[in-house]
């Protein structure tokens, strides 16, 4: 059993660590595509189910749209193309034969899914549109990190269609709210602060990026999901327009947003420690495993088995790890790299004494629990590892957070990834620009509603205009 | 309201004016690909969700493989690149540069697998793996048909790893039968011959096909999934081997099997008529459509929204149609054009005498249910409909499946597309390619074991070897 590379020295290797030996993903022959295993994709569908539960709450429906876009397709719409160009994989040979007109693989869907809603929306009657795809993307990526930047990758993106721009506005702050962030705390136990973009930092052709920003617990910023107002450029570029209450043609506005498998990181990263990863309830493919600590007496594997049964009546994802060639101790090791919330041994001393033993991959004590006690400890304790979780993470983040007004200090906080810096912000992309250039962070976020900074920018001295929330971000 | 083309004299025209006409699915502006409508994509999560279940209890798990596989990996197994090679899209440029290597789009993915099974399979213990992917793939499509031919599709894929030869054909076994075969059957309501393939109908690389073949309202076979034995050939070409429990190096033995977004299509096929769509309320988006025969009178619209509600909490899946700006009429000409298996009028008169009128989809009495009766009515004849589409098309089937000894009557009945001929056949390809040649049709499916056909072949006139299930084919 080697041991993980040091949580609190070498995080980037830890977390390569984790993601290779928890066995939740691994590198494919293609640069910068992954391989998710069995462990890893759980983690993903119970997500995405999480996701399309809300998605689907709030008034949404999933289509699918090709994985391949025709070149001049993507061009229609300037910004777009001029944001992926770098980034796209190009398909050139088809069938056989080189294709007349090459074919994108998709990076986003925006191109095509706008020059279809040209022959869907004809009047205001088919607005709002508001459609979902799950699917695969593709952006050529140069620094991979399994989840986090792959060249593939797995997510939600929704592409919905308005009468208003304060309704497209509304939708992607509904989006923000009520599904990222509400999946990110009360699900995946990650903080989250939710904020809009500076010009810099939005997607291509947006008006307005919203995002939500989580701390990992090396203290930068995590990118957590994004949400987009994309004004009525799209509907302009791929000649949507509709025949409006007024009996006018009108262009209806536009939303996007998206989620990805790389939220998956973003677990691993909010809740490790020193013995590898810890698992939100909510997310654990098992939420208990229970251990037999002597698997070859009959009487133990029979008062597993028994208890394992109890447990998935009671709704519980349990694992019953009954392996005779892997010894207790290493079972012990491999399920707390795993991340399983919580354990159950059951030895004979155990039904000896009419209790199982329970250990918490959230703490070090050991606790006896009568055995008809267990399904209602066990519901408690998950309650309790869940809120657990969150809470921890936020009293990370907001010791990691500092209102900082000089410039100095400023620099100095951020070059180190102390965490997340609060200032002032004068608005100018040029300060951006010098923050960047000295210490690699970004403005994460501004507050939602631009808010008075109460001082200067710490940059320039310039007065403030912004609250900005900055950090070195994956 | 046009009508759709005839179903009896046009049935291709009818498939498609019902796939476009219902909003299940339409072409892109890639040749091939299809976007998938929200009524068409709410079938296939639903159907999705079924075989899903019974994959999962069938002791499988989900994983996630690249998209893009590089040439020289695909090029390892040879029968699988031959197969492949002329319907394979290629990626030759990616992040601005033309590639060393060329990328190919997974048309399928048992090369990308089985080259990574070999990092994974060490041990006997390892063994069996079993695992699945829902995923896209794309395979160059010269003449395509929404569902039924796509460039790109969506599927499961599942590829697994035994220890034996036997366990191997035992697992492509049941899939067939306890996931494929179950889920048309119990929840397409589309009644399919399990069977084997002949040599030339074999998936490439494979030593046996399994496969379940559907008969569809026109009288022509759907394939509607398939099983693969592949021997050891895969795991002999990616270099997969393990220490047995002897303590000696073997190749593991391969099944992968896949059920594709074409069994949309299937439905469709299975259990449409002149009116369009007829959905088993199973995979039914909408099982029962409520219409407010006067919306705009409240007592009306409030009595249409507790019914909602309350079948709702019974656990169906309602649509409660409440435009104002559609007259009953159309609306009743449209829920029946999308197949929904129930609909229940609400109108001042069904109120003043305490009942609603329920018309259903797969007949056209109209029944008055008391109210507080609809709940216990409607669960009962979503349950009438689910057995009465399957009876349906099962007898159908039966109808136009004949068992033949003479080559003219074989020739002349297959070549009029009337069904499905059963006959002896002697083994030979050359008796297939003369029936192909004269009649388009292939042989379907032999019987599961080798069964005496009683007679000589009656194409050749040798001794019959098989009993073989002939048709046209999609």
């Amino acid at each position: 059993m080697n041991t993980l590379a040091s949580f609190e020295l070498d995080f980037p290797a830890w977390y390569s660590d984790v993601v290779r030996r928890a066995e939740l993903a691994e590198h494919s022959a293609v640069r910068g595509s992954m391989v998710i295993r069995p462990y890893g994709y759980a983690i993903w569908e119970l997500l995405q189910r999480e996701l399309d539960d809300r998605i689907k709450a709030t008034g949404h429906e999933n289509v699918y749209f090709p994985l391949l876009i025709p070149q001049s397709v993507l061009a229609r719409e300037g910004d777009l193309v001029e944001g992926f160009a770098p980034e796209v994989a190009v398909v050139t040979e088809a069938g056989g034969s080189v294709l007349d007109e090459p074919l994108v693989v998709r990076p986003t869907s925006e191109a095509t899914i706008w020059s279809t809603y040209a022959r869907w929306i004809q009047s205001y009657r088919d607005l709002p549109l508001l459609y979902n795809q799950w699917a695969n993307a593709v952006r050529w990526e140069l620094r991979p990190r399994l989840f986090l930047r792959t060249t593939e990758f797995l997510w939600q993106e929704g592409h919905t269609a308005h009468e208003t721009a304060a309704e497209a506005i509304a939708e992607s702050l509904t989006i923000l709210h009520r599904v990222y962030a509400d999946v990110q705390e009360s699900v995946l136990a990650m903080p989250v602060l939710p904020g809009r973009k500076s010009a810099s930092e939005r997607f291509p052709g947006a008006r307005e990026t919203f995002t939500t920003e989580a701390m990992m617990r090396d203290r930068k910023a995590l990118q957590a999901a994004t949400s987009h107002y994309l004004g009525d450029e799209f509907a302009r570029a791929y000649g949507v327009s509709y025949t409006g209450r007024d009996g006018a043609q009108h262009h209806p506005y536009a939303a996007s947003w998206g989620a990805s498998s790389r939220l998956v990181g973003g677990v691993v990263m909010s809740h490790g420690d020193s013995r590898g990863l810890k698992l939100p309830p909510a997310v654990a493919p098992h939420q208990v495993v229970i251990v037999p600590i002597t698997p070859e007496r009959s009487e133990v594997a029979e008062a597993a088995a028994a208890m394992a049964a109890e447990l998935r009546d009671a709704g519980v994802r349990v694992k019953l790890d009954e392996r005779q060639h892997v010894r207790p101790g290493a079972k012990f090791f491999e399920w707390e790299l795993k991340g399983v919330p919580a354990r159950l041994e059951v030895g004979v001393r155990d039904l000896a004494g009419g209790h199982v033993t329970l250990v918490r991959r959230d703490g070090d004590v050991r606790e006896e629990v009568p055995r008809d006690a267990v399904p209602a400890r066990i519901d408690d304790v998950l309650r309790e590892i869940q809120g657990g979780l969150l809470a921890d993470a936020r009293s990370f983040r907001d010791r990691h957070t500092r209102r900082i007004a000089e410039r100095e200090e400023m620099m100095g906080f951020l070059s180190e990834a102390q965490g997340f810096a609060v200032t002032a912000w004068c608005g100018s992309a040029e300060c951006e620009a010098t923050v960047k250039a000295e210490t690699s962070a970004t403005i994460r976020c501004l507050t939602l509603e631009p808010e008075d900074p109460g001082g200067p920018c710490p940059v320039c001295g310039q007065p403030g205009t912004e609250l900005a929330t900055w950090g070195q971000a994956y």
